[in-house]
C-alpha cells in the first residue's frame, strides 16, 4: 500500500496551524497543484489565508474543500505525543489535525494526483477552496472567497468538503446538508431594587421563567426526512449583582436554534417574539444569522458519492444533516450541490486526536473514484 | 432651642468610621456617658468595636442600641459637600452618617443626659449597645454582645434602636419588629454538550425554568395584621460558558425569602425543595438563615413610643415591619421588646446624606420622653 497520503498528512500536521494561522500548509498544497497545471489564488484576507486552486476552465466544476487551520491542542499534558510532530502508533497517524482536516487535504491532493494522471484531459474542472479559518471565527475565510468568486461569477457546481464526517467506520456517514443557526440575545427589563421592597422594583427573572420554560417547551416543528425537529437551546442565563438583597434591573439570556428546512429563520424569530409578547415582557432581543440551512438530497455529487463509498469499502452510507455547522453553509447558497466526506470523528476537537492509516488510503481511493464518476 | 444634639452629631459625623471602622466614636460617647455614671464596656471582636455601657444595676433594663459604622461615602465627586465635613443648609445637617446613625446616637447621649440630670434616681438601668458593623457583615457586633451578655445572664428588658425608621416626618413610622430573611443557594444540576447534540447534554437552564416559574408564582402565606405576606426573590441566575454553542451543565440560582411570622424557615424550606423534586431536578441547595422574624406588637415599649411621638411630634405613629433587617433581630430572641425609632431615612445610603436639625433636637425629646414614661 501507498504512503503517498500518510507522508503528506505528517508534513500538514508537522506545522503548528492552530487557528487561524496556516503555517505554509497552503504553500505545501499550492505547489504540489501547481505541478498538475491547477492555478493558484492566494487570497488572504485580514488574518486568514486562503487558497482557490483550479484546473480547467470548462463547467461542471468540481471543488474540494476544506481548511488547514487546527483547534489548539487544549490540555498539552494529557497528549500521549507532542501534538505537531506527527507519529503512526498501532496503524493511527496521531497529531492536532490529523482527523480534522489535514489527513482529508492530504487525500484530496493525492487523489487528484492520481486521476488527473490517469485522466489528463478529463471533462470539466477541478478545484481546491482551501481556508485557515474554519476552526475561528469564519468571517474572513470560506466566505470571502465564494464572495470573490461570485462576483466575477465563478460557479462551483459540486462541492465535496473534507470534513470528518463518519463516526464507526471510514463512509458510514455522509453530511448531506446541515440545519441552520440561529442565534437571540434577550435582554428581559425589570426594575432593580431591594428585595426587602420588593413592591418598587420588577424582578425581570421572575418575569422571564415562565416565558424560558414555554420557549424551552415549544416544539418547532417535525424535521422532515433529511432533518431532525428544529431544536432550540439556552446556552447562557445571566442575572443579578452578585448581593442576596438587590433585585436585578435586567436578565440576559442567549439562545440557538439549530433548525430544519420545515422553517425559515424569520418564522422562528416571529415565533419567539410572540412568546416574549404574549408573556407581557419588556425586552430587547438581537440576531445572529449564523448559516441557513442547506440540503443535497438528490442529484449527481450524492449519487457519485453513495457509489464510491459502497465500491471502496462495501459500506452502504448513510446521508446525515445532523452536528455542527460546517463551510458548507458559505458554498451552498450559491447553488452548489454540497456533501461532506472525511475520517472518523471520535478523537476530533479532543486531546490524542488520530486518524487510521488505512482510512486516509481508502479516503483517496473514494475521493479519486468520484472524481472519475463526475469528470469522466 | 438648644444646639447640643447638633454639636454632637457634627462630632460623630467628622469621624470618618466607614464600616467596620469606629475611628473613636464610641469612646466619645463613652466619655458623655461615663460622667453620668455609666459603666463602659469596650468589646472589641476581630474588626469590630463595640460599647456596652450601663447606669444602675436593677430591672428593668432600657437599652439603647446603634451603630457608629456608617457605608462608604459611593461617587464621592456626587456629595455638594464633603461626606465627612458637617455643614448645615437651610437647616438639614449633611454627611455620612447624618441620618443612618449618627443624628440618633447623638439624641440618645442628649436625652440621657437631660433625663438622669432630672431623675438622677430613675427606677431600673439605662444602657447603649453600640456596634461598628451594623452596615458590614455583621459578624462581630450586636450579635457577639447580646453573647456575652447572654452568657452572663444580663437580659435587656426595652431596646429602642436609633435606626431611621421615619419615612415622611419625624416619627411617621416606627418599627415594631422585622420579617425574617432566609437565602437559598441553588444549583441544578445537568450535562453539558453542543448545542448541535442536545440529545447527549441535559440543559439545566430548561429543567429549571419551570420550577423557577413555579416558586416566583407561590403564595408563601397572606402575612397578618403586622407582617405583609412573604416575598420570595431571585436575586441571581447564572448559568453558560458565554459560547452560544455550549449546553450548560449546570446553572447557579440564588434566591432570598423575607418571611412573616405565619410560616416558619423550615416550612419554607420544605415547600421550595418539594417544588424542585416535583420538577425533577437534579439539584444542591444550601440555606442562609439571615435572621428569624420578631415582633413587639404590645407592651411598655411600644406603648411608651407611642405616647412619646404623639405628645412630642403631635404625630399617632404607624407600626410596621416592612423594610430591611436591623441588629433588632439579634436583640429581640433574648426574649426583649424591641422597637426602632429613628430620623427620617429618604437619603439613607445615598450621597448628600441629610438630617434636619429641628428633627434631632426633636428626636431627643421623644427619646427623653420614652425614658420618662418607663423608669420613672
Ligand atoms: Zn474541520
Ligand atoms: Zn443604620
Amino acid at each position: 500500500m501507498s504512503n503517498e497520503v500518510l507522508a503528506l498528512a505528517q508534513q500538514l500536521i508537522s506545522r503548528p496551524s492552530v487557528t487561524p494561522l496556516d503555517e505554509g500548509c497552503q504553500q505545501l498544497l499550492a505547489e504540489r497543484l501547481a505541478k498538475l497545471g491547477f492555478i493558484n489564488e492566494s487570497m488572504v484576507f485580514d488574518d486568514t489565508t486562503n487558497l482557490w486552486s483550479r484546473r480547467g476552465s470548462q463547467g461542471p466544476l468540481f471543488c474540494f474543500a476544506g481548511h488547514t487551520d487546527v483547534v489548539p491542542v487544549g490540555d498539552a499534558n494529557r497528549w500521549h505525543t507532542p501534538p505537531f510532530e506527527p507519529v503512526v502508533i498501532d496503524g493511527y497517524l496521531h497529531g492536532r489535525g490529523a482527523a480534522d482536516m489535514k489527513g482529508s487535504l492530504a487525500a484530496m491532493i493525492v487523489a487528484t494526483e492520481r486521476f488527473v494522471a490517469e485522466h489528463p484531459t478529463h471533462s470539466g474542472s477541478i478545484a481546491f477552496l482551501i481556508t485557515s479559518d474554519e476552526e475561528g471565527p469564519f468571517i474572513n475565510g470560506t466566505t470571502r472567497v465564494i464572495d470573490t468568486l461570485e462576483a466575477r461569477n465563478e460557479k462551483i457546481t459540486w462541492a465535496l468538503v473534507g470534513e470528518p464526517s463518519s463516526t464507526h467506520k471510514l463512509g458510514d456517514v455522509v453530511k448531506n446538508g446541515r440545519r441552520g443557526s440561529l442565534t437571540g440575545n434577550l435582554t428581559v427589563n425589570g426594575i432593580q431594587g431591594h428585595v426587602a421592597y420588593p413592591h418598587l422594583a420588577d424582578n425581570p427573572i421572575h418575569k422571564a421563567a415562565p416565558a424560558l420554560a414555554a420557549l424551552a417547551a415549544t416544539q418547532w416543528d417535525n424535521g422532515n426526512a433529511f432533518f431532525p425537529p428544529t431544536s432550540f437551546q439556552i446556552a447562557n442565563i445571566n442575572g443579578g449583582t452578585g448581593a442576596s438583597n438587590v433585585i436585578p434591573g435586567e436578565l440576559q439570556v442567549m439562545f440557538n436554534f439549530r433548525y430544519s428546512t420545515e422553517v425559515t429563520a424569520d418564522e422562528l424569530i416571529a415565533k419567539v417574539q410572540h412568546i416574549l409578547d404574549v408573556h407581557g415582557l419588556d425586552y430587547d432581543i438581537s440576531w445572529t444569522y449564523n448559516g441557513l440551512p442547506f440540503l443535497t438530497d438528490t442529484g449527481p455529487l450524492l449519487e457519485a458519492t453513495q457509489a464510491a463509498i459502497l465500491e471502496t469499502t462495501g459500506i452502504q452510507t448513510d446521508a446525515q444533516t445532523s452536528g455542527g455547522t460546517s463551510d458548507g453553509r458559505f458554498i451552498a447558497p450559491t447553488g452548489a450541490q454540497v456533501i461532506e466526506l472525511g475520517p472518523v470523528n471520535a478523537t476530533i476537537h479532543k486531546v490524542n486526536e488520530c486518524v487510521s492509516v488505512a482510512d486516509l488510503e481508502l479516503l483517496a481511493q473514494c475521493y479519486q473514484r468520484i472524481l472519475e464518476k463526475l469528470l469522466c
